[in-house]
């Protein structure tokens, strides 16, 4: 993945860097503790996604279980999932701004809005396992895993009022940059449903799809975490650019790999 | 329902009323062109979400087409639903600000919120008809009707995008009330669905998950008007209670009737 570091901050609104952490030295970049490793910005975003999952009421704790046990966060394994999204959007405001720590309610946002549509498409596609684990429909059978997608879904915009120290017509444009990359995800997966009785799906269709429902939330992750780091709309919209190619590279890794 | 009526207006922030539309006069309330019926506040909030739901490119019409057909707003009849929710919203802020229109995206959210939880609704129960209508997973299939009530969830928040005239954190604010009652929602459906393998469920266990599956989104419809119309807490305050007792009432009803 493209490391970007710059030497200084870019007109960044996110919290103030701590002292050591990249705010002292305008000439080098020193990474928050968060930065030091790609491990370190996954168990960061973890932990964050634990922090709106736990702590329930006890006779609610089986729902929020059935999210942590797709998420791997459970106790039995380690984390389910490659935090792609997640960690894009936290690497991108650690590049712009010095400390990832800002950005982490967003990645865990854009991580469970990913992980609801995984836990849906499971059930639609009958598939019984996912990362060498049973599925959650076939655990504890289809309506707690519709019901626990939803669930994922509504927690996952607790997470974006989790973002502090912006001003909240930042939080407002993000939320509004997530909704309408969730809206077009949705799209993609209705055409990709539709396609599987037609036979007139063409290249370009087919790629047109693939943009919304698997580009949409990798540009959201590389544009938010932009728009929460800087003003500066020519480094939005190049990231946003760099999240649709970097989309786009992955669907095709992917469908290779899944031919 | 009880109506609020005020002869002034009360801390409002939201936009402000028209000469003529109750403005003028503090001594006397005039109803704004939606309030002067119910029938009115209910066409109101059918043509905020019909902006939210047509227009989109020819090849997503049926995936749009599928959410319009379980709302009743289709040509082919008229709408389906109460509209309870919305009403209550446009209705309170009606009464608190002179003027119900600033309301009208904060009503499209919370009913295309709970719309979305019937669509799921109706495929955990495998349920085949809803209002003399067969349900949308009896038409489409689970999977495109699972993905259709996920579009829904996901253009519910494209609604609170579009209330203008407020502060950005007056916005927030909203939304995450509203953000709060959906997973409330989620929670007590989740409650719900256990609770039909069980034979320990008390009354006051069936009373707490009555109140999140369905007294939340009631709640957010009377406390997110009175949020957006108003700073006064003891108005806020006042007003969620009466929003947790209208459901709690509607609930009992609702249930008296199915026996």
């Amino acid at each position: 993945m493209p490391r970007r570091v710059h030497g200084s901050h870019r007109g960044g609104c996110g919290p103030l860097v701590p002292p050591g952490l990249g705010g002292e030295a305008p000439d080098r970049y020193d990474r928050s503790s968060v930065g030091r490793s790609l491990e370190a910005h996954i168990a960061a975003v973890d932990e964050e996604i634990r922090a709106l999952l736990t702590g329930a009421d006890p006779s609610l704790q089986p729902f929020y279980g059935m999210m942590l046990y797709h998420l791997g966060l459970d106790a039995e394994r380690g984390p389910s999932g490659k935090r792609l999204r997640p960690v894009l959007c936290t690497l991108v405001y650690e590049a712009l701004t010095g400390d990832a720590r800002g950005a982490l309610p967003a990645a865990a946002a854009i991580e469970l809005l990913h992980n609801f549509t995984l836990i849906h498409d499971d059930i639609e596609d009958q598939d019984p396992a996912r990362h060498h684990r049973p599925t959650v429909w076939s655990v504890w059978g289809v309506p707690q895993a519709i019901n626990a997608g939803d669930g994922m879904f509504a927690v996952s915009r607790l997470a974006v009022q989790r973002l502090h120290g912006f001003p909240a017509e930042r939080v407002l444009e993000f939320a509004k940059l997530v909704d309408e990359a969730c809206v077009r995800v949705c799209e993609g997966q209705f055409l990709d449903i539709a396609f599987e009785t037609r036979t007139d799906v063409t290249t370009e269709r087919y790629r047109a799809m693939a943009a919304k429902k698997t580009g949409a939330l990798f540009v959201a992750a590389a544009q938010g975490a932009a728009l929460l780091a800087t003003d500066d709309i020519a480094v939005r919209e190049t990231l946003a650019r760099f999240g649709d190619a970097f989309g786009q590279a992955f669907q095709a890794h992917d469908d290779v790999l899944g031919i």
